[in-house]
């Protein structure tokens, strides 16, 4: 089995897409996070939603995190409207750990996928086809993938 | 709105339960990865499908991924067969870096998940009511709430 014949379609996003779209893709999607490609169409990192929240919450919490409770629900509405004036790539160059997207080629082996994904403690590697991400691999899939093999075997 | 009104069912598991059954509900319930409850209920750790492929992965490999490609197929087998014998607590206890899971009362605000979220790099939380974990509240929930009670005020 090859990541070309695992592989899944994946929500992505542009760097200069509006940061509000890209949330609202997470949400509808019930994803945890998407894959941001560059320019050329290559996956470039992954833009988790914890990073979209620690970009919507004040400095002032992140400073004191009890503050959080004083404030009342709709401080939410004010913090969201500010994500729509926001590409993602500002997204991205705000947050100071930047999440590495694990990339393999279409004929790289579910080991090599498994191996890869372990070292980089990720959830998900992108696959990518002629230099463009043609979607991603989770880990759930590749569980299903190795964890059926061996029942079709027992 | 709370937490208790936000949450929804997570697949958890207990430490000493089936590595292999741990790996399985992963696989089949599309999660990348469960949570871990102690011996009295609670939250204990994020169990992350990575981590399961990191115990997974010989050692060789891990020394030189390079090796991965040249594993047959079948060899996932062997690998696989191991978690049968393995307890959630070791595959936890073989991983270096111990993944956090935040935690929060059930009277939690939305914008204290929110900053929990942010501050922990989580793409979940976990609920706790009278001392048990009643689920978690995962990002995209959260965004859809957040997202969504903007909408109606537009």
């Amino acid at each position: 089995m090859r990541a070309h014949q695992l592989v899944e379609p994946f929500p992505f996003v542009g760097m200069d897409d509006d940061g509000r779209e890209a949330a609202r893709r997470m949400a509808d999607e019930h994803r945890p996070g998407l894959i941001v490609l560059d320019e050329a169409g290559r996956p470039h990192a992954v833009l988790p939603g914890s990073q979209v929240l620690h970009f919507l919450i004040p400095g002032y919490v992140h400073e004191d995190p009890a503050l959080a409770r004083a404030l009342p629900e709709s401080a939410s509405d004010e913090m969201v409207a500010k994500l729509a004036r926001i590409p993602v790539r500002e997204l991205l160059a705000r947050h100071s750990e930047r999440t590495e997207l694990p990339v393999v080629d279409g004929d790289a082996t579910t080991l090599e996928i498994a191996a890869l994904m372990a070292r980089s403690h990720s959830p998900l590697v992108a696959v990518v086809s002629d230099g463009a991400c043609v979607g991603a691999i989770t880990v759930s899939r590749l569980l299903r993938h190795l964890l059926g093999t061996q029942e079709v075997q027992a």
